[in-house]
């Protein structure tokens, strides 16, 4: 049988460095490339005991079909959340789903998307089925430039894509006044903005900065998780869009899945309804606080001189930047011999790529094996440095 | 804010039966237009108690990201189930997923799908969005006819899509010999088949036929499901495929939701894990049994002369041909004024439709109120009958 594959399917490929990090599941080796969040933040007797009371009070509604748009108390919670309309939510299964929907509602082949520099690898994937044509934002360490968005780059552009908290890769978030400059830009040039914030409620402290959508919502499309907060394997997200949007996502999610899980949707509900989540994220942002500051000290105590890195308020990852000429995807087999593992900058660029970054995710990893995974890198990239300025 | 939509988006459209069938949530309404699975089937003590095990032994596991392809227990336990190997089975968010999939990765716009007469809804909307030509294949009260896929047909086909087992919406199955020459001239033109078989399990004797997977494993591509089985609000069902097509969809599903809920495929796992799933499927069977002789009785009890239906050994569904010339469209806003509803064959057409014919769900309606139904649908069609004579 000779399967003829379509053309978006022939241009997938299983990812190199994919190949390469699949070592890291052997458990000698201290994974800083993993973006999973830490398992001792899963309120597990919470979500146990909603699931107890799921089962002897709605059972039948757990286990029936549902809406595609969502479960409805679930999508009031939502939009009470975020001071919209309930009409406007969108349950998905996932936030990646988010991700699939837009492109699939809104991306031709050829379609020009905008993106930060560097952007989410995931999103760039889900996106690069549709077969767009990326165009990156100039960006700095506050997010991308709202001077980089001018007539030319926005021309046909079908949306831009952000994640202006604690973003991944970089841990970077986008400032007040900078996000106010982003979204007066894409205003005056008809840009929808997708907004995606997995990490927005994990500042360490506590302070949430308004949302793009918040200062234009019916030009934004944002996109929210529980996976973060509550548990991804859950796979529970949100999309909020403008009404036309919504409808055309909506008609797009029946054909992908019909609808997110009944049972998912009635126990996430369940479990937050009473203010769980508030008292909760709070003891994430602890934990997360704590891992970031090992992981800064142990940066800061190896890392030989040259090497960049920022201090992220919140989130779970840092951004490493190597002197240039130093690559950091020809480093990470060597680092992997020595039973530590990182994912390399490039991965993250639609456009140029900066060869000499890296990220580093520290949410899971116990401080301890920080600091010796943190020293075995130091010592790797001062030998790479060394090779690099006698070469 | 004005939002470019993609080409595939822009052909969406809210269908004009599912605006009309809106108003058959009124309790008045005697529905046999829905596709759900009866409530009453559901092993409820079971998913519960398995709930309570897996948040008390794997909650970290079932709350956590899993594999794209799925929990390695279950796709091992499907795997056994269908005789091959598990690194063909993707687990999939429903098998509405595995439609939406397969679409993906194999149908290029203008691509030809072959389908049969009539053939599932879900499925033509799945795959239109990727634009595909439908190609119907002639086909009877036995299915496709293998005749039919003959060399023109089957010119440039990406597969040819097939619920072999009380398909939606006839409720007929393919006998063995009808199977056995399909899978062959598929063969021999080199056509993929798409075997789409939520209902396999439902026969009402217990009977199973071979699969057509069984007869071609590289040929194949089967999408089963646990929602008619267990129930659907878990959105769990199943991709089998040649490897070569499993790895191209296990990366296109990780671009789409990185994997289906870990929560619902543990649960689905510890549920049948030990052998229950053959018990309750012979109790959903005796239901269905008993529901669809419910109402073939009412049929003939109530039908005028010149309706005609086929007698279901399995499944949800009976198909009802009016005398031509009767278009049961026009009469379905005659019939949810007297508080009955069915959907009309029309919509399961791809190609030239036969508005002659009706589709009946029979699982969820109490079989007094199947009796009072069909009693008014019987009286609708036989007024029409007498205008249609007499104009």
């Amino acid at each position: 049988m000779n399967i003829h594959f379509s053309r978006r399917a022939r241009a997938l490929t299983s990812s190199a460095i994919r190949e390469i990090l699949k070592v890291t599941e052997r458990p000698e080796v201290i994974s800083f490339a993993g973006g999973l969040p830490s398992p001792a933040s899963f309120p597990v007797d919470a979500i146990a005991r909603a699931s107890v009371r799921v089962f002897a009070r709605q059972a039948q509604t757990a286990l029936q079909y549902g809406p595609t748009e969502g479960y409805g108390p679930l999508r009031e919670w939502i939009a009470e959340r975020h001071g919209v309309a309930a009409e406007r939510v969108i349950v998905t299964t996932g936030s990646q789903q988010a991700l699939d929907l837009l492109g699939k509602v809104l991306i031709d082949p050829g379609s020009a998307v905008l993106v930060e520099t560097p952007t989410y690898l995931g999103a760039l994937q889900a996106f690069s089925l549709y077969e767009p044509v990326f165009r990156a934002l100039r960006s700095d360490d506050d997010g991308p430039l709202p001077e980089a968005l001018d007539a030319g780059l926005a021309q046909d552009a079908r949306f831009l894509y952000a994640q202006p908290n604690f973003q991944n890769p970089t841990g970077r978030r986008m400032p007040v006044a900078r996000r106010v400059a982003l979204v007066e830009r894409a205003r005056e040039l008809g840009v929808l903005l997708v907004e995606d914030d997995p990490y927005g409620e994990l500042a360490y402290d506590g302070e949430r900065l308004p949302s793009l959508l918040s200062m234009n919502p019916d030009g934004v499309a944002y996109l929210g998780s529980f996976s973060k907060v509550l548990a991804p394997g859950l796979r529970l997200g949100y999309l909020i869009a403008p009404p036309e949007l919504a409808r055309k996502l909506a008609q797009a999610k029946q054909a992908a899945d019909l609808h997110t899980p009944s049972l998912v949707q009635l126990l996430a509900f369940e479990t937050v309804r009473d203010g769980l989540l508030d008292q909760h994220i709070e003891s994430v942002r602890a934990l997360y606080a704590a891992q970031c500051e090992a992981m800064l000290d142990a940066l800061a105590r190896h890392m030989p001189a040259g090497v960049r890195w920022n201090r992220p308020r919140g989130g779970m990852f840092v951004w490493l930047t190597l002197p240039a000429g130093v690559d950091a995807g020809e480093l990470l087999p060597r680092a992997i011999e020595r039973n530590v593992a990182f994912v390399p900058g490039a991965a993250f660029h639609a456009g140029e790529a900066a060869a000499n970054t890296l990220r580093l995710a520290f949410v899971t990893v116990p401080a301890a094996r920080i600091e010796q995974g943190v020293a075995v890198l130091g010592a790797l990239f001062a030998e790479a440095l060394e090779h690099a300025q006698a070469a």
